[in-house]
Order: C-alpha cells, then structure tokens, then sequence
C-alpha cells in the first residue's frame, strides 16, 4: 500500500493489535513486488495486508509467495488489485468495502437533507444578493418534511442509507432487481421500477455498482423522467450516469445535484457543473478519508485475527461475487 | 398570520381536521386586529390560532376579545407575539416549537457530517484548481470518525441533535447549567463545563436561546480556546456569538464555521464571511420551510383537539417559562 496513508489508516492501537496476532515481516509497506525487499519478504508471507496504492496481485505474484493464503484489503473495492486468479488458486481475499460504505452513506445523508433545504443554491444566492429576499420563491420547493427519496441499488451503502433515513419524515423507494418487496418493506422502503421511482422521486440518490449492466443507468431517457426541481446525488460512480446529458438537464437548471463522483473523475477545467448554482460538486471525498480510514483497517484486523484463529472470514469476497459488486 | 404563508403551513388535511373540531370563524388569517373584520370576529374567538406574520396579542386586543381563552401558536417563539400580560389574565398560550425544532436539528446533523468532511471547503478549492490534488494536505483534517462534538444548550433542538447524532461514531459533549451529569449520559453525552467543551470539541454546535444572560457567550476569549481547524456551527441565534471577534476568527482561516444565524439577521454586505473558504452561510434556513411548516400546523391542530376536549395542552408555554426559552 502507499506509505504515505499508512498514518492515518492505522493508528498505534491497530499496531499493537497487529503485534498480538502475528509476525509483521516489514513495518514499511511494500509498494512494488519486483524488487529485492519484495523478493526477500514474499516467500515468508502467509497474509498480505493490503490497501490503496497497493501493486496489482496476479500469479506472476503468486509464484513468488507459495506460502500465500489470504489477501486482506483495507481498503474497498478489489476488483483492480486483485486477479481473478488469484482466487482460483485458493488465496481467500477480503475487502473492507463494509467499513468504506459507512461515510459514503453519511455524506449522502447529510447531502439529501441540505438539498432538501435547498441550502447548496441558497448559499450562492445569499452570497450574490446579500439582502433579505423571499427566498423560497427563488428556488424550487424547499423542506425535508414528507418528500421522497429514491434509492438506486440496495447495496451495501444504500442499504446504510435507508436505515438512516428511517429516523426522518420521508417516503423511502428502492429500486433493485435483486432485492424482493418483502426485504424492501423491511428496509422501510417500497420496492418499485427504476422508471416509476425517477417519476415520482424528490431526491434520487444511487448506490448501484459500477459494472458493464449499468453503464449510463441513468441517461437522456431516465433524466428526462426526474420532476422539476428533483435532486440528483451520486456518490457512487460517475459511469452511472451519461455525464452529456446531465450536463444537459443541469445547464438548463432543470433540477439540483449533489456530484461526489464524475467520469472522468476530474471533470475537464471548461465543465459547466464547477459553477452552477444548482450543483454541488465535490472531489469524491464521500469514502473513508482521514480518521474514517481506521475503520478499514480495524475491519482487515478482524479478518486478520478470523483467520489466525481458523475461523471464516466475515467480508469474504468471492470469485462468483466479482460480476454484482462494485 | 401571514396569508401568503398559510398555503404552505395548512395543507388540506388540516382545513378538514379544523372543520372536524372547531367553528372557523373566517378562513381568511387577520393580519391586522384594528380593522373593522376584526372588530367582527374578535368578540366571539375563543381560540387565536396563531402564525409567522401575526400582529403583536396585547390587552388591548383581550378587551376585544372577552371569550378568548386560548393562543395556538403554528410557528416557534411566542415572545414577541404574546404581550406578558396575557399569561397573568388567564389566556393559555401554546407553541409549536417542537415542530420547528425538528428541521433545524435536521439541518445541523448535517452540517456536522458535511463539514466534518470539509466539504464545503473542498467544494470550492475543487472548483478553484478544478485538476487532481492531495486534497487532505490542503484543508484541516478530514474525517467524522471518532470526533468530539459539543453540544452547547441541551434545548429542545440540542437534545435532538444528540439523539440523532446516536448512530453515528461521535463522542458528544454537552454544556448546560441546568442539565444534571445523569440527564447527560442519558442523552448519550457527557456534560462539561462549557470552556473545557471549546477545548475539547473537534465541532461545536450552539442551541442555547437568546437571552440577556447568553448575549455572546461565546465572545473572543471564548472562541479563543477552539482548536485550530474546529467547525463552529450556528443554526440558533446570532447573538449568542460576539460578531467581530467571530469575523476575525474566521478571516484568519484558524477555524471553519456553518452559519445559518447571524447578528444582524442580515450581514453587511461587505462582511467578508460571503466569500470565505472556510464559511458555510445560508440565509436563516434551518427553521422550518415549506412543507416543513406543516408539522407545526399539525401540533397546532392536536393542541386545539385538546382544548376542545378540555385536555391540558401539550405544548403550553407557561409566564414563568419566558425567561429561559427561545
């Protein structure tokens, strides 16, 4: 993993921890496998900790590690950090995507409530005008009380989302083909169509994984489908969404976003979305960042002492998983 | 009350429930007691029910109105509106604050989780660089896990922000003299003097009311003792903060703040805390809005349900009260 996030991902505690568990053949973080330290380290480790920045494990890897048994990832998503390979040969991998999942639903918490005040345009307005205005007239309806909230994808984070909604005044929708009523119903939101949710959705907010399925879920036709004056939040992925034609609907101003994640993910410096008032754009900053990072890595020693111990690791991911999850 | 307002406070549930309990005398809200609709009206109102925009409630007004037995107030503060000497003639006066506190707890909630993750300082460095950088290095640190929140004012709203702040990984400090250490842990915080909370707290939430004894009470020794790179947030009352001490603060950058609240209500508009990073202000927006101010229409309406059924009032704000509440 990349020394330079070590610090904050894994405090004095988590050292200790680490020490109580097993034998830690380097305090400094491998960066690369193809040179003399990897070399020297590999063929003794039976666990390699893991985490962002962390060199692409394939069998040429493999090779080097007989002894390997376990990839455990501080981090999220392993798809691009781990061959499949891997998994075929036995290695057991787990992802801290659990503990990612949790800020990710806090900041889409907090962004569906102030958006529901309208708070993100009504600073700006503020901010131009600087004098008392009805406010309320210039911006489109305002209030959190009975609104909806529509959900796209009851993964993980939005699974976290919805239980966070329960504790506010709103009608909760999900849409899913995985997910059945009843275990809407037991989210505290109606199971219906993606179509049906755009329509009739104050605030959309996705939580869908970014796979080949749902490239550009929501385009033209689906943003088309949104009411005047709705939220868009993504905090997922930016290749969820055809990014011309949400352009197209912000420009006109037609309805509100809140965007944490683009495709690109730096969106080009000439990008109307940086200046509108009707958008809140931030540098995909939803995830685990500074102290929200120990969460992680608290998560990967528990894995760690799972697997110390014999017992099943609780945040497995397998082979067959690969295609459904982010 | 204000007609413009009343669309939105009386949706048409509540005009039913309204016809189902009492005689409405008018449907059309007086806004003035001096004209000749009132001269009619007042002689046989038993109940007033009350909203933002409504004239001041004098002994003038009680000599017009010798059946009035009842204020039902479908808005917060009843200070201004309701002459003292209304209380000692017998009049019973009910407020809706509890409804309006639930908006503006929303609305700190997610103030504390949005500038936890510098989010309004990142969407605008992001906007200013609009390329890749280590944003972590470039604002104070990043992170809601495990931070102290301090709660100033276990009022109304305050105690609803801890109890929202519940499913969440804070540690929450709480400042009031008239809250036992017991009622604290209750509540899921620990009390503490309110100096040692500015020490202590990573952000700082004021939900104290507006009173003599609390004008600044957070004045520049006071603001002093945060921690570099602590979030002040003020959905309350702008004169609990010493203005120019704030200002100075904030211009420094050594702390970030969301500011719905300002004293005066509207800032100078060559206040530089418009254009700072490192401030949030909005327009006074945290009280309830739009469908928001239904809910108070809701509590008038059970209030007048118990009046009608000769229950004692739920909400019932009592002359002795006047001096410590909002």
């Amino acid at each position: 993993m990349a020394p330079a996030l070590t610090p904050a991902l894994f405090a004095p505690e988590h050292h200790a921890r680490i020490a109580a568990i097993a034998e830690l053949l380097d305090p400094e973080p491998l960066t690369r496998f193809d040179d003399a330290r990897a070399a020297a380290l590999l063929p003794c480790a039976e666990v390699l900790l893991t985490g962002w920045g962390s060199p692409r494990i394939d069998i040429a890897l493999l090779d080097r590690a007989p002894k390997l048994a376990a990839i455990l990832h501080a981090a999220g998503t392993v798809k691009g950090h781990v061959d499949p390979l891997c998994f075929e040969r036995g290695v057991r991998v787990s992802s801290a995507a659990a503990a990612n999942a949790v800020p990710v639903a806090e900041f889409t918490l907090a962004a569906i409530l102030l958006a529901g005040k309208r708070a993100f345009r009504l600073q700006r307005l503020y901010t131009d005008v600087r004098n008392y205005r009805l406010w309320w007239n210039e911006v489109p309806p305002i209030g959190n009380y009975r609104k909806v909230v529509g959900i796209v994808g009851a993964s993980r984070i939005g699974r976290l989302v919805m239980q966070h909604l329960r504790a506010f005044d709103f009608e909760v929708l999900v849409a899913d083909p995985y997910l059945s009523a009843g275990d809407a119903e037991a989210l505290g939101a109606e199971k219906i169509e993606l179509d049906d949710l755009l329509r009739r959705a104050d605030v959309v907010s996705l939580h869908a994984p970014s796979l080949p399925e749902t490239h550009h879920m929501l385009d033209a036709r689906g943003l088309a489908l949104l009411r005047d004056g709705a939220v868009l939040i993504n905090t997922a992925r930016g290749a969820l969404v055809d990014g011309d034609a949400l352009r197209s609907e912000l420009v006109a101003g037609r309805i509100d976003a809140v965007i944490d994640t683009t495709d690109p993910e730096i969106l080009p410096a000439d990008s109307p979305l940086y200046e509108l008032p009707n958008v809140f754009l931030t540098p995909h900053i939803a995830g685990a960042m500074g102290t929200e990072t120990q969460r992680m890595a608290t998560l990967a020693l528990d894995e760690l002492e799972r697997f110390a111990n014999g017992e099943p690791l609780l945040h497995e991911v397998k082979l067959e998983d690969l295609a459904r999850i982010a």
